[in-house]
């Protein structure tokens, strides 16, 4: 069962693509710190970047630069592969933050180089667009992995605020791309961070 | 705890798009009969959307038809959204394949009316755009939604079709977009058919 089991088209392209699919089906088992809003269990990165892809293509209005909507869900999908290798990094663990880079860069290298050159450049350039943060349409997919677990954290008793005994000021750092590129948003997300000290979620410093 | 604690932006607008995000997390609920490549659990529908919007990506070398890989991948978030109140309705179920399109329009009210009217026609228009399969990005979409399950079922003792007692014929039907538009890819689902025969996971008639 599993790969084993895969039948070969005789062509070697398509071959890499279907086994790359069958591959990053493991992302479904990436758990994050994040729980979904029903709380029943801890989010995977398949069901985190398919929800913040859909976002991508409604909070247009409120990013104040000028994103490729279409460029910007395509990075939305792909922005957390390396971590099917690399593992899931928590937000406010500063310790597995040190070394994110270098384990990531060795887990793209393993992931990619699975693919057809010109896919894995494509999907490669794609995430390192998304991490460096420098062009509109990475900066608006920043804003959109920024807001959704903040928003699963207001509606579950700020859950991985709690986990991760997190401060005002760890919350306003992670959430700086929204400050810088989406400030309607941002107004609503300091609302949450008084909203979350009130009620005992978030360390006031 | 839930969508009773959501803080209000204020504004009417920002507070719609915030909300029907929390809604569609209920897509990490919707059950398919798929089952993930380790076996471990059934697909659901975020994780379904998030795997054929990669795919979509990766695949277009073999498309007959001239895509928009961006609408395509926006096409494959969206494209089950409706089956947070239709429900999933597995593809070898006939009778309930029957009243599909009256139970999905009625969720598509239910569920595009929470949005905001641009955002809720724009996506409404993607997914009728998807169902109707008259575009080329539309059908490049269903060629991804129709090949992703069936790499599951060769990698997981054709468990749908055992499920569904799925003949070659119910499959060929089921593929039919995949032949008319990704004829080399089709070539590979034919080995895949005559190998679900031989192992007894597909019914000849």
């Amino acid at each position: 069962m599993g790969i084993n089991d895969f039948v070969s088209s005789e062509d070697d392209r398509l071959d890499k693509l279907l086994k790359f699919t069958a591959e990053i089906d493991k992302m479904t088992g990436v758990l994050r710190r994040t729980v979904l809003i029903d709380k029943s269990r801890r989010e995977n990165d398949a069901e985190h970047s398919w929800h913040i892809a859909v976002m991508a293509i409604m909070f247009e209005e409120y990013f104040t630069g000028k994103a490729d909507i279409g460029r910007a869900v395509q990075m939305c999908v792909v922005h957390d592969l390396v971590e099917i290798y690399a593992g899931d990094t928590f937000a406010f663990d500063k310790k597995g933050n040190e070394d994110k880079e270098q384990r990531e860069a060795a887990a793209a290298d393993k992931l990619f180089s699975q693919l057809p050159k010109e896919q894995g450049d494509f999907i490669r350039g794609l995430w390192e667009e998304f991490d460096a943060m420098e062009t509109d349409d990475a900066r608006y997919a920043a804003c959109m992995d920024r807001i959704q677990p903040l928003l699963h954290n207001t509606l579950t008793d700020g859950h991985t605020w709690v986990l991760g005994g997190a401060t005002r000021e760890d919350i306003e750092k992670r959430e700086e791309p929204v400050r810088l590129y989406m400030p309607k948003v941002y107004e609503w997300i300091e609302r949450n961070i008084e909203n979350g000290i009130k009620n005992g979620w978030i360390s006031p410093s």
